[in-house]
């Protein structure tokens, strides 16, 4: 294995508080996300990891991509982002990207925080 | 007018050097423009101006909205965004939303940067 | 509470006979939602509470918001608009917004339809 | 030609005051616009031409397609709607998809309103 | 019934293995789809039908239609094309259309390849 | 440079005659450009060169995004696919995506095909 794949896998599960090797994901994809995208991407030292994870959350939002956000606002909240930063993200963006988007992530990042507190026993 | 309106317009103003009351926009988007997305989700105190400017620059990438980009790429480098933090948003977005999101906004980001650098005399 | 809130709560009574005020949205959005979009944008004289159903609906095909399809389809039939009617635009929004959008619609469409039915004891 | 295909062309002359059949199109998407779209779909009872135009103005706005939008605006000021209603489409619109959507169609409006102005001498 | 109508519930099938008349459709939904795009558009002989397949898991996958994604992944897989060729359009697509769209479609057609392992007795 | 620059740098020469060193993208999108998505992503083996391009073309198709059109339908050319099998892409994928993207995709087709034949003295 690659610098790269070890040094997104450590991250990966800085995040998500998981290993993505057991996904399922075919070959390529799964290299590609480790190697690459956590690897490589998320390593560029111009943006801070928790600016990272803002953005992606934001861009989640935009995108209506629902699967994806359940992931990464538990990331966001995994690296210490207040829930309260993140309802903001999702009241901001849903000016530029339309109301739809912002009032169906509204409901996920709920859920992602009560599951989230029981998981933690809270 | 409001006390919201006025908000927005120091807003507006800070932000693109410009005023929009005469942009030629039917008052009613007008009026909303400036008085509830920069005269109140704007003012919102959980992001700062600096975040909420880095994350509209990323959904308007990932949106491939490039007239806007145009607008909110002046504005950050207004709020003092330095050109490299931007290229990486672009770079980070573009994994999320598709290569051709990316190419486009590096252009557009080039071509403002450009032409603000002989705006200000460099 | 605002003169606005109060007649954007009203609306969302006529159209979706509900009452949002404990939706659990984040009270920014809850706040925008019924005083901005249904207290001030939808109480714009210049197109009929009916129209804008219609062109809501047809947005939310176009955009693939299975979600919101759920919601304003059922507030369109609180209004009267008939079920041949939803079903043209879907028919005609499918030709601009592609095939699946509206592939999906229309199932959602007839989901709505049936519940309706049954709560209405037909 | 078939019958449908008159039907169609007949009413792109209506709308657009101008012939498509030598747009330049490939032979089976020029065939299936005038014939299928044109000559079929918008010539469902269930709505009304003028709604037809509405509803394809806004979910025109809604996806961005600025170009298809200066056809169908031209098209429905040719219908006698007028352009307050089309700017409270555009408004209307906005809140659904998205800020930029609305404001890049408030700019085509006011280009094709001008346009047309000029063409019959006002 | 038209000779085209007749080619296109054919062709749907030979790719999905069932009748669509049945499938609660509006009727000019339906009509359209058998008659306008399985009996008319997937006939041109420009495209191998198994390129047509191929095509249209591309734009699903991009345009992020998990729904459509479920039906034309069955249909390649019934036209002989092989798992690892859709498991490389979907890693080539991803990188056009954003990781997201391309982590969905990975999940669905694992899913879509157990159920017909399953149905097939493997 | 990495045997993967190498590769990629290779195949983009083939597929657009052209350089892209000299592009003035930002570092780090240059490099991953043509190490992971020229240099890895197209190099698989499970598709051959051309399949990609038309899928890529395809998916361009579908999202609207016109700039990259015109960069991919040359490299179509330029592998030897055919205007009509180009063109047959677009009317298929204009069932999926909407009108509006296929009339946009015929526009830029007609586009790249007459400058190429000027170019090649035809």
């Amino acid at each position: 294995m690659s610098d790269r794949f070890e040094k997104g896998a450590a991250l990966i599960r800085r995040l998500f508080k998981r290993d993505i090797s057991n996904s399922g994901l075919p070959p390529d994809i799964l290299r590609h996300t480790v190697e690459h995208v956590f690897g490589d991407v998320w390593q560029g030292t111009a943006l801070a990891v928790e600016e990272r994870s803002m953005i992606t959350c934001a861009v989640l939002v935009a995108l209506g991509r629902e699967h994806e956000q359940r992931v990464h606002f538990r990331g966001a909240r995994n690296l210490g982002i207040p829930r309260e930063k993140i309802e903001a993200i999702i009241h901001h963006v849903l000016h530029y990207a339309g109301w739809p988007t912002g009032i169906s992530a509204a409901r996920v990042l709920a859920e992602v925080w009560d599951e989230m507190d029981k998981e933690e026993g809270k």
